[in-house]
């Protein structure tokens, strides 16, 4: 391990595991991704909002709750099987708003926008934007426009930022974790990760598998009207649900056992994991949520999630445990128990 | 004029001017820009708040009014006298979000990072970002990390989203400028963007221009402090003084009127304007405003604004007239009158 002084003496916090550049796997949601922003960013601005490490700030302003969060979108291919970036945009910050049970209200959108992009590609990124924002219920309040050379930026890259309101009757945290809740997930995993995978590999089944990409705002709702005891959730994103466990095990400090055969996933997007050699626990979903809730709520969770066209192939995967604190372990079919790592990049950049 | 018809049917509402595709001016804040924005962004995400286009959104939550803006930085550069893109995110954010009175409070910050980066360099940025941030007195709550591959970013673009809490007292739009008003500019022009033209060109006065970035947040405080009667703000960015002026003019329907002598500018810039052939008015600015305000308030606002470390230079540069709606007129020292128009592009992109 080695420090990086600059030339006014402060001395580089990052344990950059002898890289002096940004790497890749910088950006993958795994290791390297944690480090990055726990040792430089969090370290640097830190303050008791940034330091809960929640995808979305909650804010008290004159007295009112808000959630506020930011995400940029540099997906590659901008159009996929199942969506585009544009809507992706809209979705993935729809979702972050939400998912401590806050109601998403405003958007703002910011394009880099590479000289030489389409006028036609843009405008029908724009039209899906219109109407993902629609669908979810949001407004686009505000905005930003800014055009690079050409090989500056690879066709466009959108930054959505979002405001919403909090919900005070409910107090849903990665730090909440209690031993004995369920963890349940709202459908199959790694359908968007696939898509973008298999149609950038120009494998031949990239028609199959489509994208998850769509807002959960009102599946939270509907949850959150049954009730009121939902620890944790979060939409597992970059590196897939193995990173999000990982994430509420280390945040609340307890143990997380997950049963393999109880992880729904879809055929195509199996066969496609198996071809690629690709664990599906770690790809990107775009349109899912893992929820941790009482024991004594799951099983009607369960049935509310899965009466919601966002929730119909909910399952309840595993339990929060006592043991091995910090750590996520996966028991197969067979009875072997693997530890489920956050791994240290993903398999593939810009995949969101 | 042609139009473009999206495979679904829907025609691409840009007036194209003969573009298929992107064209850097598209970015630079003239003329294109604004027909990218108008015609196709805001007619189709269009909404109450939108429409109005300022550069911060005015939203009520359950009761309270908040401000929220977007920006993203592609400024080369990365480093230029004067500043690095870090602070210009954080006061760039900062000026968009009090320019209407408000108080900016929280910050979100989105990195999309070149693999290849100098790890030294991202963490000098981080840590002026920081600085800046105190220095404004906003908090950095949220944030997102994204890395691509070398060769589709140019090492670091940053979005900064900003909200802040809206003063009730005053009514600070560029629809409200009324016949008889001042405008106010708070300091010397065209400052930011030729820092960054001489660096870029590598002219040899280069270390002697600076760029201005600051945060403005506490001269609006004392301005908003001495009068209530301030009827716009705005902070000239891309395209300069003469873009905010002909934004005025064309959203409140009057015309403007300035005096050429009073245009403060350092000689030095003024230099590098004349050897590069450029017109200072056009050229960006990261630290100054301009107000418009009542007359009888003017002389008092000026002494205040000269008072305060960001703007000691401050002059009384034109009037509103109920001549030439919608038209910028400037007049120079032999009494000739030149319209002030919106530049199809700017000169140079990736100012900010």
């Amino acid at each position: 391990m080695r420090n990086i002084t600059l030339e006014n003496g402060f001395n580089c916090p990052l344990p950059i595991n002898n890289y002096d550049t940004i790497q890749l796997a910088h950006g993958s949601g795994g290791r390297l991704t944690s480090e990055l922003i726990d040792e430089m960013f969090v370290k640097t601005f830190g303050n008791e909002v940034l330091n809960k490490m929640e995808d979305q700030a909650s804010l008290k302003l004159n007295g009112n709750e808000i959630v506020f969060t930011t995400d940029s979108f540099v997906v590659d291919p901008i159009f996929f099987p199942g969506g585009n970036i544009g809507e992706l945009a809209i979705n993935g910050t729809v979702n972050d708003l939400c998912m401590n049970g806050a109601t998403p209200l405003y958007l703002s959108v910011a394009f880099i926008l590479e000289e030489g992009l389409k006028i036609s590609d843009l405008f029908s990124i724009v039209l899906s934007m219109k109407k993902a924002a629609d669908e979810a219920g949001v407004k686009i309040v505000t905005g930003d426009t800014k055009v690079v050379n050409k090989g500056q930026c690879d066709k466009i890259y959108i930054n959505t930022s979002g405001i919403g309101v909090r919900n005070s009757e409910v107090d849903i945290s990665a730090s909440n974790l209690k031993v004995g809740d369920k963890i349940i997930v709202s459908g199959t995993i790694a359908d968007h990760g696939m898509s973008i995978m298999t149609s950038r590999e120009g494998l031949s089944f990239q028609n199959d598998i489509m994208s998850d990409t769509v807002s959960l705002n009102d599946l939270v709702k509907s949850m959150i009207e049954t009730t009121k005891n939902i620890h944790a959730m979060r939409d597992p994103t970059r590196s897939g649900v193995a990173a999000t466990l990982n994430e509420f095990a280390k945040q609340s400090d307890v143990g997380i056992n997950i049963n393999a055969e109880k992880i729904p996933i879809k055929p195509n997007v199996k066969g496609a994991c198996e071809i690629l050699g690709i664990d599906p626990l770690f790809v990107a979903n775009e349109g899912k949520l893992i929820a941790v809730v009482a024991a004594e709520h799951a099983e009607n969770l369960l049935q509310i999630m899965r009466a919601h066209r966002c929730g119909k192939d909910s399952e309840i995967i595993g339990e929060v445990v006592n043991e091995h604190r910090g750590v996520v372990v996966k028991k197969t079919i067979l009875g072997v128990e693997q530890i489920v790592d956050l791994p240290l990049g993903e398999q593939l950049p810009r995949i969101c």
